[in-house]
């Protein structure tokens, strides 16, 4: 792992950092912003995963995590959103798919299969590293994320509900395997059998039999990709047959960028520093 | 003025706009934030003035004000830091001198004083342009600013002492007639005779008898650019000499990047805040 810039910030440290991952065949950026309770001991983890065209630098930037963070005493890790460097396959022209467009799946069709094994990275390889590199508590983990990062983490969350003890999201795709802008994706990454998309579908996933306890979703009311590419309703429907506890807010007039994430951020760390507080 | 966007931001609107600069010779483009008490009549104005090569976004994405300015009820107005457009002569391998770096001065030298004129389109265009768009209440008016945009704003509130409430800088460039990065600079935009510069220099200014009643900076002792081009020390020097009094607290281990600014834009949000409470 090498350092590529650490800023003092808020009491706490912004690091930036690049390791070589063997799930994606490349060097891989991500952030990690440590707080000032860390001198006294590890502390939780949340991660946040970022959406469609995003690195790790959008929600560093933009997001307004680190008050917050650093009072409540919370690790925040951002990934990037997929495989990067010269040699990975891409569609250059195509903002829905390729790099910056890794969905969170380990793609199982060449040529994206050699790279594109976002799953296995967020979910294997980059908390091993953490573990070994940064004062974490890995028995105190949450996991957060913007639209297809919201995906991702619902997902993620769904599949190891052992590891996560909160999930939430701001404009989640909800239903990846039936929107426009992610089908596509699907396809390439997953092959024509769409049975192998269920794996990587929140809502597909909790009519399959996962379960989390409970979901904060945020999601404003003026977002341009509310109806074919988010679908909260569906998201709401599927919670609602398996009695998982979904506290979904529709905000008046907010739409898509960080301008709506930053505002109801300090309302996600609060709820994962909640259900963080108590160690094992 | 043409709305480019406008987003709903922590209950308020952040806009960005662009106009016809007659002072400039070019369009010009800032970014104004609202916030929700706006609804009930004219707020307070706070004028941010960026660094070095920054446009009116950095500050934007990156300042973490909207979340304090919309509790507080404050009108966050951040300009563009020089004339653009390809007819604005530059030196496009330098990021000190031309677009991105007009230091908030009338240039008085050919080709620059045709385009140049940022003090101008500061104190009397855009001012006026806001008066008549938004609802501000331009009796209370106060200016803050960073590295560049701090010599900016404490330049102008020597100037305009009537018109400013209270003044703050992070890292301002206190002493720009010689430090290495701005002088260059001066000598292009202002001609050769250095007495002409001590209208733009904080420093210069406060020894020929303008004044300001107090004065709050922040400075990082990580910052790289602290010796030479920031010169905190000479600023306290002429404050003290003048018996200005300047709140000049030096921040442990912070650079000079928005990781810095938004840690202290709290404080100085509040500290303008304070000052603009009371209607004239």
């Amino acid at each position: 792992m090498k350092t590529i810039s650490i800023d003092k910030s808020h009491g706490g440290t912004q690091g930036v950092y690049v390791s070589r991952s063997e799930a994606c065949d490349c060097d891989m950026t991500f952030a990690v912003f440590v707080p000032p309770q860390a001198a006294e001991g590890n502390c939780p983890v949340l991660w946040y995963l970022s959406g469609l065209t995003c690195t790790h630098a959008n929600v560093m930037d933009k997001g307004e995590y680190r008050r917050l963070a650093a009072q409540l005493g919370l690790i925040i890790v951002c990934p990037d959103t997929s495989p990067r460097g010269d040699h990975v396959p891409d569609e250059s022209d195509n903002w829905q798919f390729g790099k910056g467009a890794g969905f969170y799946v380990d793609a199982t069709e060449p040529p994206f299969s050699a790279n594109y094994r976002m799953y296995s990275y967020i979910t294997d390889e980059l908390p091993r590293l953490l573990a070994a590199e940064f004062p974490v508590d890995m028995d105190r983990q949450a996991i957060f994320g913007h639209s297809m990062g919201g995906h991702g983490a619902i997902t993620i969350a769904l599949k190891n509900p052992d590891r996560f003890r909160s999930c939430s999201a701001f404009a989640p795709i909800s239903h990846p395997s039936v929107s426009g802008w992610s089908k596509p994706a699907f396809r390439k990454y997953l092959g024509a059998d769409e049975n192998t998309w269920r794996a990587y579908d929140a809502c597909s996933l909790i009519e399959d039999g996962h379960r989390l306890p409970e979901l904060l979703v945020d999601q404003g009311t003026a977002d341009s990709f509310l109806e074919d590419g988010l679908r909260p309703d569906e998201l709401r429907q599927a919670c609602e047959a398996a009695d998982i506890n979904l506290k979904l807010r529709m905000q008046e007039g907010y739409g898509h960028s960080y301008f709506f994430i930053s505002t109801f951020m300090e309302d996600h760390l609060r709820w994962h520093a909640q259900r963080l507080r108590d160690r094992k």
